[in-house]
């Protein structure tokens, strides 16, 4: 057993596509877990036709799935199922991101399965759960960040929709679960018992709204988008300087009072602005004060003011500034993995660092469709 | 032993403040786990004092700290110390988000209590990680936001900057710490030992970037805003109704082949629209032909047909909307907890559902500050 986390020596039986499923799955593989992951015949997991392309290979699909292996398996079919039914009776693990009642209706749901293997921790992530009026209505990560109320808060007063720029939907519910199976192994090492997992993409954005949830259900306030402005905290926005613009997140009157003084204006003295409650009410005017001032200097030139003082800010990176920053390659946060036709491909790292385990920069080769089907078949008949 | 979750009998020694540590420390005491909560005396955890309140009391903090026990102690007085030494002692878990340095500097650094503690899981969450150029300065989210690139993708072409609606630079932190924590306590099981967990905000901001790592990484390419569009698929966005708008996901071209029906348009058979990477290229012109015909009716007249018709669609909800749909009602997605205060609270509930435990609707009480001092005194001596 090669101990390279503390998942080593467990066995995932990976059937999801995507994003929510495949991003769970890729955080067991880091781990430590063997994930096999089980793909439709001929076109394999959706997203493997998701750009951007290199040479006709989905790097969309490579950031997601290193350390897999891929057997491609249709579900349907009789044979197919032996082979399947062959890893299942191997496995610890068993996820599945599929429409609510699929893998029933081909014989594999929870059920059914559990009394065969009362030990498989068995996970569902779907749209809105397997239980509710909207069971069985698909759904994307758009679809639930719309109906979740995130978009409602995110943009510009009187703004066109915007949505997060991340799938934001899919990632907290594939975190979510993977907490859950988490919690779930430890759980087996006291019952002896596995268990079914059901986590939903609108019942995480329920969970993550925060200030927001807060503000309605204690006030009946219903929070509108604020552009970069927190609700609650001022100063806390992104401000223009010179040449760009620069966040300051002056989170208490301490290190207001410390911002004052470092731009050399007595505003903390001032009535308006002299705590938060009153900050927060006069933000349009502090705000304009402040940018006077900022628009002095560059945004770099105030970030190494405002951090000599321990003033909480930063730029407003771009994706290239963002994976290129010295904390980041500091973090080992960029790392890479094998394609057999593509050769070295980068990707995000993985931000769980653990002190008995290595971080490696180099992970677990990205699977070509069927790719391991000889290995798996020996293995495992 | 009250067995309410797969982490029940677990002693949490929680000296989080504000969001990342206390929404992690939240979703352990869903799992079960007992959580002491050690605040800082007068003041308690920052958050007690951003709004918005009911009575003086911050329904920010309320919507966090539910099922936690709450005592006072100053870690730099030595009376105080030996409190809190015999409460680690008895500990499985410690999580804090103090900036790097700081437990070490009163004495409770990593190293120093493993060497007493070898069993304990220490998990530490901060804004940039306990290594690297950037580990001293302070961090907020709306700092990681900026400078983890997410805000470049976030809002619409040319606009001013927009953070996302809710903090989640804290809120993947928090969740990334707590996959950390339940992982460790699965490896204490097998090794005996525990270990050091360190989490940055900043790292897991790099790893829910997704497409847009994807495309600078591997294309060069710098992506910028897109309001309410989907960088690789199309149609996926918002689109304007007679009286809203409606998100519309044909995520493959037999999706979008269903909606052409539905809305009886041929353009699936069209040149400029027969697959996704077509329509991703014609999506200016293809908006414009679909918002002709979306508006002649309603956001939940749309809603209605497309779901009759198995199109994933949805409305964007504000967020009293959301929190009163009948899905979040039915997955129990809003719970209530006592205050000795205010009463019951409404917050919103634990999306990890997991089929051995209930997921009760009333959850443990909300602590005032050093509210459970005598009981944790006369339990710890």
């Amino acid at each position: 057993m090669n101990k390279n986390g503390p998942l080593s020596g467990l066995l995932v039986l990976d059937l999801t596509r995507v994003l929510v499923g495949p991003y769970c799955t890729m955080i067991l593989s880091d781990l430590g877990a063997r994930v096999i992951k089980v793909e439709a015949p001929e076109v394999g997991d959706d997203s493997r036709s998701f750009g951007p392309f290199i040479d006709d290979q989905s790097a969309y699909f490579m950031s997601l799935n290193r350390g897999k292996e891929s057997i491609a398996l249709n579900l349907k079919n009789e044979n197919d199922k032996k082979i399947f039914e062959k890893i299942l009776s191997k496995s610890d693990i068993l996820v599945e991101n599929f429409k609510p009642g699929t893998l029933e209706k081909w014989g594999f749901g929870y059920k059914k399965v559990s009394k065969k293997y009362p030990k498989l921790i068995y996970a569902s992530a779907s749209g809105f759960g397997q239980t509710g009026p909207f069971k069985s209505l698909p759904a994307y990560d758009m679809v639930v960040q719309g109906m979740g109320g995130l978009m409602s808060v995110t943009g510009h007063p009187n703004s066109e929709p915007t949505r997060v720029g991340t799938s934001i939907g899919d990632i907290t519910a594939g975190l979510f679960t993977t907490i859950a199976i988490n919690a779930a192994l430890y759980d087996r090492k006291q019952t002896g018992k596995g268990m079914h997992i059901d986590v939903s993409m609108l019942d995480c954005q329920i969970a993550i709204l925060e200030n927001a949830i807060a503000r309605y259900l204690s006030k009946g306030e219903i929070p509108g988008p604020l552009g970069s402005r927190h609700p609650s905290i001022a100063p806390f926005e992104a401000f223009k300087t010179k040449d760009s613009y620069i966040i300051i997140a002056a989170g208490n009157d301490k290190l207001f009072e410390n911002m004052c003084k470092v731009l050399k204006i007595n505003l903390h003295t001032h009535e308006k602005f002299k705590n938060n409650g009153n900050r927060s009410k006069n933000i349009d005017d502090l705000k304009k004060i402040l940018e006077l001032k900022l628009q002095t200097k560059s945004t770099s030139e105030w970030c190494k003011i405002f951090e000599e003082n321990k003033i909480p800010c930063g730029p407003i990176n771009n994706i290239k500034n963002a994976v290129e920053s010295p904390q980041v390659a500091e973090r080992n946060m960029i790392v890479s993995a094998n394609h057999n036709k593509i050769g070295n491909f980068k990707m995000a790292g993985n931000p769980i660092k653990m002190s008995p385990y290595k971080d490696p920069s180099t992970r677990g080769e990205i699977p070509d469709l069927d790719q391991h089907r000889k290995k798996i078949l020996d293995e495992f008949n």
